[in-house]
């Protein structure tokens, strides 16, 4: 099959560094591009050590990001693991180019202008390209991916908490005020800036909430599970970091509609996901950890009813760099080019 | 002033091992016995690496846990960091011989056996006990402490959870049903087993929910809410493991009875703890940390109102093994002895 | 190309997990038995949580470990991830049924009896085969591995340790009796064993060096460093075990036996390792990094030459369950069946 | 006993932190001045959030740092964490101005400016007062320590490496040039600095060695050891970075002159630090272990001698930030002022 030409403007982040990993040894790609405004004429051995000599990317260099000058690399796919904010910039004449163009910022997630505007604090850069974008959700946008030129890969604790709340939610099992969503993550999170917060020594042994109680995730996180519900949805989210690299553990609390049996949450869990190779369903007497889906696209999923409340309590565990971000980015872009989802993302 | 004498009952566990430390650098604190069935012939000094051979614990050995042995020992407090289900073995005869106990198991912190036999799977070994045992938090029971003969010291999460709800629970602000707790707990909660689990490569970059949906330390927690609320209050309570040694991070949503404003919370909170000694009250601006109070036997506590949904979200951090177990035990024999609550526990 | 039918014994331990992981998706290994006396009857699935349902190994079961049962399945290559001692018991019956097998056990590493009973304290159980088992470390014995039926796979250390040593001790650049060697280590490298001294909490925040002065491992690195210089050679080794999962870094200090120049190591390593898929030349302005290697069948080696005294400092990191152990053994396993040498390893 | 007034320059890194941590709770310190670059005019409370409304620190505020201003204050002990290079401004007006100095910076450590400038990289500030500076090791210079006016505490690694060896140098036990050093350090050891190497994600999972074969410790260390040897001596250090907050661990290689039993070690070693308050001696048998000496002032050493090599091999372990810096400071000001050594400084 022939092989897709690929760019990646932003590599020098966590995101970008695990997509350059994993699309440097997905089959039908050839990373043709890595933009770094910071490593422009570096190696990329240089930047990341973990490149040996016989790798395809023993001989790439950083480029500036500069749209124009691709034109002679015949780039079809550009991946984005810019700052929010800085990806709608290179977005445009991207797209213009007609290069197909995945975004794992926050840039093109939240349709509406209002609301971007009241979570991150400024105008949207480039409101028009709201409406062509696609929530790059595979287990929710498939069809829509497929075709799309403009994709907006979810944030990393949209995807833990949309992948088990969308299925109830459509099954209208869920009373839509009650949702309450606590979420743990590793320090790549935070991304990899050189701030004092976020040194060694102040990570580990520490665990902290922070960001309540309107972290900017709730914008693309209502307006999915607002989209499901086909009403408005307003839910409560207190993220904490905990000292961990990797990994978002993430705990849901909802009232049920009407009394509800665990077995039924099954019967819903089992008709949403039950050929999803990504996502794997725990049961009811499991649990999810970290440790079993790092390194992995996989998101773990399980449920309890508690018959002391009548609660329904949901719980997920992801890898915040994988199916959080790159490796959900690289599933979209598999299904973009109609092949086997799985391609490059492992078992 | 003079020393009191003071045996540790199953002192090789990490809340018997912070006992050990703290008491054997209490000024007031004669440590004339530790027991322990695993060491019984050792000196402490084999089994705790950190004592220097000028301490005064240098030359004291495990004994058996024997009571009427220690008859010629002069003991006036036993401290019982016990296994649940053994300490009541010990209480009686203690509590026979006049020696006022401070227990840091499960065994006398529920006051109906009913209750106890739900979340502990078995009949309580000594109901009897379980009207004269004072519950030891000293923000809540401190002048019952002062006259007990048994005093059931809180377990770690109870004291995250209960220090924060109490005010507002009396204040009569918070809808009762509405609780929804979610902690985080460094390992050392698991206590001292060698257990898989409990390996560093398990635990080390991991984070899992467990015990979900009845943790046993919902009794005592519901029963404390339910006294101060002057009516039954049942809670969802979601406990995780993280990988770090010590600390208890929990963030507790909840409803007001009517819209309410963080400044009343501010005055509540300030009314309730503003003389305590170990309560540090952030406000609504900061966030509690693990790392600002492992080592100490203080208890952080902030707040916010979430102007999108009206909840409340409480946010607590305490070292599980000083506040959260040895400390606060410490802290009840101080004012059990009529001494200031700080002696040997630090700033 | 025909797959190779593949049993794994003692498939439960650390190093046996990574042998399931990597082999299940090795693309010419059809993997047919996992044998686990602990586990016997359960599924992969249920002790591994990271094997999805639709894994080669949703539906393999842990089975008795017993070679006469194994005859109708056509098992080609048995890989022993048993203790020492245990593993000669099975690989006699495993060779007399003409079952190629690789031992990541300390087993058949030592060719000299009386070496064995020195450091490991017992009777040799099959000192015939000592003679036929080739050292499994294919940068020094690929060609032996090639046809070999037994291999021996390096410990984690040994390989850590020669693998920088023998091109220097071949060209005689280093003094023998000078060389000193420091060791960190990972936790995973003691083993999965519920041992109150590996819990997360002894573990986590601590560092300590073990097994001064004579850890089992000197007798296969001083064997191989004595066969590369046709002399005897005895070495100081210093492990140490640090908190994190995985790797092993290793520092080697030694006198040159004349003065060297810093370029002709490079020469000796580049002559020794330039052609070498699984090393990595640091050269002598960089450092390894474990961070760098973990995940990875990579083994990084950097060189100096103190300017003040002459000696010369060589350091080096891998994956002590990857290139420590099953990755390696998977490399030799290559080896044997004419295969590249990097099938299912990754980059 | 009347209490000291006491100064903190350059309070906000990890030494300034731990010094104002340990001398606000130092039974005899007024703690009357904390000055920051950084943090002027903030609270100190704002800063150290572990600082609580009660503490002798809830009302202090960081000021400039300004010789002339503090004069009103009466400070009669100034403690500088400042950074090399810097604290050698602040020393001169400070003892001009009849303040006795206690300085954690490299500075003032070295007594021959060309040295210093050979590991420094630069002219020494102030070599004058080279001559008058003591070298803050109260188990060598105790003597000196007390009458002195600038004590110039030892860095990290020196003082868990010149510990362990200086009774053998002394006693002519050990081959002067044979001597190779192994540390192992935490992360704070790097400084609170807001660089991408110290970040949490760097550093965790990761190991590695780094400032070969010259660091800069090497200077205080050979002069040190040259000192009592009465000759040159020269030796091979080799630092590693591990994931832990605090923390060194060291081991040390050397020749003994002529062959040695292990029990004439012990001697040396009992016969130099049998009283000594802070030196823990573990003997032939036990190991140290960081997790044993953290948050106290205690080094730990045990020693070997291998039968098979001949060779002596050394062991300890401290906290860097304790004893191996604002620990062992505040020991020298408590012999600089003729207290108990182990005033302020636990057990």
């Amino acid at each position: 099959m022939k092989k897709a030409k690929v760019a990646i403007f932003g590599a020098s982040g966590y995101s970008g560094e695990e997509l350059v990993k994993r699309l440097s040894e997905h089959p039908l790609v050839e990373l043709c591009c890595l933009t770094s405004r910071q490593y422009a004429g570096k190696k990329a051995s240089e930047v990341f050590a973990w490149i040996g000599r016989r790798s395809p990317l023993a001989n790439l260099e950083f480029i500036e990001p500069d749209v124009p000058s691709l034109a002679p690399l015949g780039i079809e796919f550009a991946f984005l693991a810019l700052p929010h904010g800085v990806a709608s910039e290179f977005a445009v004449p991207l797209l213009e180019s007609g290069i197909r163009t995945l975004d794992l910022s926050a840039d093109f997630r939240v349709k509406d202008p209002e609301v971007y505007k009241y979570f991150y604090h400024h105008e949207h850069p480039a409101p028009d390209l709201l409406r062509k974008s696609v929530y790059g959700l595979p287990e929710a946008y498939r069809d829509e991916i497929r075709s799309a030129r403009l994709v907006a890969c979810p944030g990393c604790y949209p995807t833990s908490i949309l992948i088990p709340l969308l299925p109830l939610i459509r099954a209208k099992v869920i009373r839509l005020s009650s949702v309450i969503v606590n979420s743990l993550s590793g320090v790549s999170g935070a991304g990899r800036k050189a701030e004092r917060d976020l040194l060694f020594v102040e990570c580990n042994e520490s665990a902290r909430p922070y960001g309540l109680p309107s972290h900017r995730h709730l914008s693309e996180i209502e307006q999915e599970l607002s989209n499901a519900a086909g009403e408005s949805v307003i839910i409560q989210f207190a993220p904490h970091l905990i000292p961990l690299n990797r990994g978002i553990a993430t705990t849901i609390h909802a009232d049920p509609v009407t009394k509800v049996a665990v077995e039924s949450l099954s019967e819903v869990y089992e008709s949403a996901y039950g050929s999803e190779w990504f996502i794997r369903l725990l049961g009811s007497n499991r649990y999810p950890d970290i440790k079993n889906v790092v390194g992995t696209n996989r998101l773990e999923i399980a449920w309890r009813v508690d018959p002391r409340t009548g609660r329904i309590i949901l719980m997920s565990a992801e890898d915040n760099l994988v199916k959080g971000a790159a490796g959900q980015a690289i599933q979209c872009f598999n299904i973009m080019n109609g092949w086997d989802e799985a391609l490059g993302l492992g078992m």
